[in-house]
């Protein structure tokens, strides 16, 4: 084989992880649907009318998708330079972690073994994540989530901190009587409260408690403006990126102003 | 007819397509109080009460307004010049398919079609799109609304990938016994829960699994901040676009504003 | 009188409708505690407990209240030139309106004319909105709930026709054995699950309902950013408005660029 | 002692108010693990199953802390110049109310004194707030929360008479046989609306009810939009704050990068 002509190796590999050819495409297009059915099939399995009626009909849907990503998982270990880089990567785990499971279950017969086996079905859900190979590394959306996120993790932990007090203070005013039975589910309310959710199964009764309660929930309603604007000014700071590619004829600095005349690195004209 | 005497094709056109003159702002409105009307009476249709006592009345006014739409609709298409691009176009096909069902409901008189009947009715609310003309085009809500549609479709199926997985866990965790009867039950209320909605059908009930129900609103609450951010760049970006294109005959300084006389550089005057 | 002296009227329009003066200031002061005083004691007269055991107490308090505002009625139309433009105002009418009620009250004493009286005491909350004086006409939030207003509302009004189709469907979906019995309460619910906020009263039963619903509350999370963006972005603008104070020793034209050299609107030089 | 050689109170102080050298960056991981097993404690304390269960080790951790807590406390106390600046200050009084208690419940030991335990056990909870120095002064999420507090304070009150007027029109047509049954618990139906937390506990019954409870949420919906537009703009203000002072010794020019060497302007060293 000269160096022009791939080897079988090679094809395979731009087939599988580059989408340039026609093929490359056309596998990321069944990739795809497999891990949709098989996301949908783990979800129906749990239905249990549809476990007693289709029970089998499903079972060898998820045999066929198992022994597909098994096949995948084989060619990209083969198609690899060095099979181990993959095997522990992200996406490596993942494939390991939700294919693997299927053939463990043969071994979990018995109905003892009823909260490993939905465990199991537990792992086989992450094969959604493979999705994220679709969507793109330069997405602005991850960048701007990357940015933001110690910013957005200390609002977090302030809203936190702010729900365990509040909690404690509900817990002292309401009581076990009506619904706040503890610190931990008082704590759990001010969550529920705080985060606008309000499911209603724990609701103050006192007046005092209501009106702490209100303030609770309008302080949450305005603080979220904060995190907001904490993000959207530094994707506006992304906006200004300096967008002048000019370079200096005498040492290349780039990183002019816009009307500067001068080089601020080296003190030459920028131009005759 | 000279070209200068609009023939009653144009004339009409004039009316019913462009809101210039005191006849084609006419038509707009009545036009207007008709589709409002027209929702109007599907909805109060379907109330019960008002059906038993009034229901000959809404049936002569949905007969009334049937017939206006029609008539709207036969004018569109004698004033236009090609009437198949209108019957293609959204409205177009939206005026067909709610007005066409009241002339269809005359066949549908038994019992047994009380489903089709109903679905005809969801068809008459359709015509509340055609308040979309008096919004405008050029509106900058539709332009942010387009510009962002894909940064939000990312984010969305972020949230929706999120939710099965935290789905999937509750569903382990809580079990049938607590609510969480299938995965796609949890997933639906793991969506009710990072969505912040909240309607307290289903609710966690132990511990663990109301320490990750919180965990969730926490989350929920936070990550609304980043598309939010991402929109309002896209929106700011929007504002700094440079309008003036004018170059100063003498220096070809750009950068003036929109009301400048003279060069703000060498002082030429702009224009003659 | 002198010029220079003020006659009494005049220090009392001083007092009242200014705060410069120690007078004014302690007059602002005795108002806010009485209007508070006065929605207070509005809001505990509708419990019923309070009323009982102390209805005595709150009717007094209400008519020394009630002969405050009316002597603070008096004083304005006495101290100001054109009564009737005070009477006529924003504030006028809400003085007005917020006070006449007690009075009309004596005249109302049989128990069917219980609603009335609700309703006038509907009126007497509206003191509260005498506060808003307090809060001053130049506030940026009012400046940018003013520049934001018709974009908020072109954005309220999709989220309303979009949330009339979605209660249609499901109106259609779930029916009135679900808990929607016609379509205006299905439109309820998707008002309720749009704005996130969930009361729980209706829910989705079936599974394709619940599907509908899933997308609706993801919709409704997701779109919040769009006005979010407008506004944050109009915000933004006014930042930028042009603090370059220079005036044209020529022509005292004032907008000039912060690098500007010549006057661009008569050409002189800005400065030797 | 020589003035290079640092006094065991010198010593002292550095390890506990700073986190430069290893003694320090250690005592504070383990005031950090200390707070947080406090917390946690305090809230397993209120599990009715936990306290009966483990009653007598919770105790004891809980004296194990209380006297660390005192240790840290006189280590502070020592090791200052000025012991009152300490005392006095947030976190002194924070400390000394959160520790005091353990000593104080030595003598409430009958259990009429239920109330005042449980008070107690709210002050320790007040330990979390001790996590704060690890955050960081400088931290951009605490300056954003000081700029635009006044302005968020502003939309909040807002929110709250908006409320009130609601609640009182609300509690006029619902009335008390729909659990509307005071203006005071209208107006907290209002803001459990409004901030769009919905528990469901109250809900409107009549169709007008219904129409403005609609009404009311789209509003709290869409409002939202603008106290995050405000900080939206407060914080990209601070983006755009010229931290660069430095002004050619040549030409004055002001605008200069902070890595520039050169004037862009006149082409200069910008210092020797």
């Amino acid at each position: 084989m000269t160096p022009n002509q791939p080897s079988w190796k090679e094809k395979l590999h731009e087939i599988i992880y580059e989408a340039d050819t026609r093929s490359g495409k056309l596998f990321d297009i069944v990739l795809l649907i497999a891990i949709l059915a098989s996301v949908v099939l783990v979800m129906l399995e749990s239905v249990p009318e549809i476990q007693k009626t289709h029970g089998d009909l499903l079972n060898i849907g998820e045999w066929i998708l198992t022994i597909l990503f098994s096949v995948e998982y084989g060619m990209r270990i083969i198609s690899i330079k060095k099979p181990l880089r993959y095997i522990f990567s992200f996406y490596g785990i993942i494939d390991l972690l939700s294919t693997a499971p299927k053939y463990l279950s043969i071994f979990f017969v018995g109905t003892h073994s009823l909260v490993a086996l939905r465990a199991l079905r537990l792992l086989r859900i992450f094969r959604i994540l493979k999705l994220a190979r679709f969507i793109g590394e330069s997405n602005n959306f991850i960048k701007a989530l990357n940015a933001s996120k110690a910013k957005i993790s200390v609002f977090l932990y302030f809203v936190l901190i702010l729900c365990i007090i509040i909690g404690t203070i509900m817990y002292l005013i309401e009581g076990a009587d009506n619904g706040f039975t503890s610190i931990p589910r008082s704590v759990y309310w001010a969550i529920v409260t705080m985060t606008t959710v309000g499911y209603g199964d724990i609701a103050p009764q006192t007046p005092l408690g209501q009106l702490i309660a209100s303030i609770v929930m309008i302080l949450g309603y305005g603080i979220i403006a904060v995190p907001t604007g904490i993000v959207s000014s530094e994707m506006t700071k992304l906006n200004d990126v300096h967008l002048n590619t000019q370079a200096c004829p005498n040492c290349s600095y780039e990183g002019h102003d816009d009307d500067a005349i001068f080089c601020n690195h080296c003190g030459s004209k920028l131009h005759d």
